[in-house]
């Protein structure tokens, strides 16, 4: 179906500007996609928009294409004028499209743990960047995906979409409780490793294991202690300076292609 | 000097609010610092705040010590409603404290390339939040400092600092164009290494050599062909999935500690 747009109040603009709100997300399950590389990224890994909306006057051979798989598709096709475009993305220079996804099932029940090498687990990470910065981490390692745990930032906000540079679409992804997580980890094969400053052997060169889930805590708190005590496997990463800690995402991503090395070289 | 401030348009709470835009910084070579944490950071490393700033009634020893500690030095201490914090820093829920100080020198002579074995150089890195985690892995990593090439985000940014997590009163710091870059470099001693994906060795193992000066490019664009092809060493991180880059801080500090583990066991 295609229709233009080109009513502020109209109540399609209000409902697509309101999924930059979490509750809005949760509420009708769906999310908010922001420029063609993305919506190509999703397209290319058998995801399809249910709305694409596109700036009057644009147009892009891509851009066509995907016009005509969300109308097969059943899906909705919406010109309007860069001034809505603007208002649904909060930007004043948006980019030449957004679009609406169905958001997905993110169970861990749904995860093959046999799928991959490494797994990438974030506990009550807040900040969408480093979430969608661990996504794309997920991809260049190869590993099979991030395990959100306890609160974390929203995986379905615009900037960990965008931080993720289109991995979500590509990595598996799961949600859980720690105690849910925990018992799912242990009904099967799965090595838990965090990086630790007590107790622990040097990251390089540990014995890692296949499937090796890599634990990173909160960027402020880190990870609560009995989280750590659960873990298989604790390693140091040096800290030759003032602090004690990495970013989250950096944290994880030195661990994971420490990992790579070992079990995936 | 101690002042109260009450009034939303004094002339000071105009300033302190504009050290949020750039052009503001750059013309009074100051910037706004939040938070006790990073303030204390930044005393611990030797330097005071020329302003401090506190919401009235909120009282802590160490903010006592820093009050005398800024009044000794000739700075200025002024209390100030919660509200006009708030105003201050843009934040619904500031900090109790908030700090300015002066900005530094920046060119790169003012750099000691001997002083350390790994140093990061970043070119046209458009994120303050990256700018700011390579600030703290270069801390985590023992590197000399990070060098910003071409037009960068803005060190003295307040989300920089708050990412840097203090260290960017710790490390080195300096920005320069990238044709003075090269020639301070080949002036003396210093092998520059960049990530790639034409004619690289793998990063593991890649004969580094100090000082390792660590090259990482532009979130979207990555490094001119221009600037790889000045490099003495590309290196390859493996990317096992469908994208061909990582976040730029992530590849910065995978490629920092497979250095230092080969220079500074």
């Amino acid at each position: 179906m295609h229709r233009h747009i080109t009513g502020f109040s109209n109540p399609t603009v209000k409902h697509l500007r309101a999924l930059r709100d979490k509750k809005h997300r949760k509420r009708f399950n769906q999310f908010l996609v922001e420029g063609l590389r993305l919506v190509e990224d999703a397209r290319a890994s058998g995801r399809l928009p249910r709305t694409l909306v596109m700036a009057e006057g644009r147009s892009h051979s891509l851009i066509e294409r995907l016009e005509a798989e969300v109308a097969a598709a059943g899906g909705e096709v919406i010109t309007t004028t860069p001034e809505i475009l603007s208002k649904i993305t909060g930007k004043d220079n948006p980019q030449a499209i957004a679009a609406v996804f169905d958001a997905w099932d993110t169970r861990l029940e749904r995860l093959d743990r046999t799928a991959a090498p490494i797994w990438l687990v974030a506990q009550a990470l807040r900040d969408p960047g480093n979430l969608g910065t661990m996504l794309r981490t997920c991809d260049a390692v190869g590993a099979g995906g991030l395990i959100l745990i306890d609160d974390c930032a929203d995986p379905f906000s615009t900037e960990a979409v965008r931080a993720s540079m289109g991995a979500l679409f590509t990595v598996g992804l799961a949600q859980a409780r720690w105690e849910d997580f925990l018992a799912w980890l242990r009904s099967g094969n799965g090595q838990l490793v965090a990086a630790s400053l007590r107790e622990a052997v040097p990251y390089r060169g540990a014995p890692y294991q296949a499937p090796c889930f890599v634990l990173v805590g909160n960027e402020s708190q880190g990870l609560p202690t009995a989280y750590e005590a659960a873990c298989d496997l604790k390693v140091t990463i040096p800290m030759r300076g003032r602090a004690d800690s990495l970013n989250a995402a950096v944290a994880g991503a030195v661990l994971a292609y420490e990992v790579l090395a070992a079990l995936a070289p």
